[in-house]
């Protein structure tokens, strides 16, 4: 994934000349925290935020120009890059908004963090049993109702619970990777149990041929 | 994994009585764009952004007061909370901060969209290597050899291009699960690929156990 296809194409921007007031004003009209200054062709020459606007409202500052921060100061990306790179960017810079450029520098579109949280919590909200159904279609020849049941069998193995067939099918429909991952303890733990329920029914199904 | 646990606790607050210049400056100082509001037993009574401010010092608003959000308005999540909900709200809501109260509704933290980003990609960012390594020390008698040598004919298989079992090993330890899924085509995909790896892995392991 890129950072064009997470990246806000409706940012505003503004120009380095106009009244802090105006800036202010499109700001709060639009609920942002942070707008690029562009010159004239959209190649970003500077940064300013709603806490530059209070300070510079406070002191009395005019422009825009007066208050911004300059492009080498301001984190950016490429569209083409890759959406990661945005998002190892917000986490380290702890930023809430990143411009976007395209080869020639324009800015293209911003970055926003809850763009990304939603990206990312998209992958969490999948469904356990999504995976599961992934699963019996590549293991040809295992039914669902026996993967069911070698689920059961290591799901008893491992928290010492007894548990159905019926009740795990129950419970992955209604869980998400995300609740799986914090309830097993971690992604490696996860596959884990994935990886001795596919060894059980694999093992379960070599042992039903030999018969 | 609970809101507490990622929770900025260094989080700043103001009175409702206090000037809104003074309100701008300790934003400014702090580099936050929100604050909870609070009376003197620290119960959460409003909110604030910085773009509640400027709009405030261009109309000659005086008091915190006159500016702020209600309780009611507030998007808001408790200590003891799943992390996930903490998510869901942020990408909902579309806020770049929430303030998080406990049992008495004090406030005793703020969860940041940033925060959130970098929870979420510490998952992203685990070595697929790290996923193979849980896999072999799980396969109880198959090698590492062997189990890279079954990834390299999978990779055969589902690529058509060939590559070696020293290939494979050197692109799982470069690799991060978060590539893994954006280059495998999603997390289904993913899993799939492993299950195929696994199977065959076992196959070859019931093979060599019969002769």
């Amino acid at each position: 994934m890129k950072v064009k296809e997470i990246m806000d194409k409706e940012f505003i921007a503004v120009s380095p000349d106009i009244d802090i007031v105006e800036a202010s004003i499109k700001m709060e009209s639009h609920k942002k925290f942070t707008t690029p200054v562009l010159d004239d062709e959209k190649h970003l020459i500077g940064w300013i935020t709603s806490l530059d606007v209070t300070r510079g409202l406070r002191d009395n500052h005019k422009k825009v120009k007066e208050i911004m921060h300059s492009k080498d100061d301001i984190v950016h990306v490429h569209e083409n890059d890759a959406a990661r790179l945005a998002v190892l960017a917000a986490s380290k810079h702890k930023v809430v908004s990143i411009p976007v450029l395209d080869r020639e520098d324009k800015v293209v579109g911003v970055i926003r963090t809850f763009d990304i949280v939603e990206t990312l919590s998209k992958l969490y909200e999948i469904k356990v049993s999504k995976i599961f159904e992934a699963m019996v279609d590549e293991l040809k020849g295992v039914t669902w109702d026996e993967l069911m049941e070698a689920s059961a069998i290591v799901t008893k193995r491992e928290t010492g619970k007894r548990v159905t067939a019926k009740d795990y099918e129950q419970r992955i429909k209604n869980s998400t990777f995300g609740e799986a991952i914090w309830a097993t303890g971690g992604l490696e733990k996860f596959f884990v149990g994935l990886i001795a329920i596919g060894e059980l029914v694999i093992a379960r199904k070599v042992a039903k041929a030999r018969k």
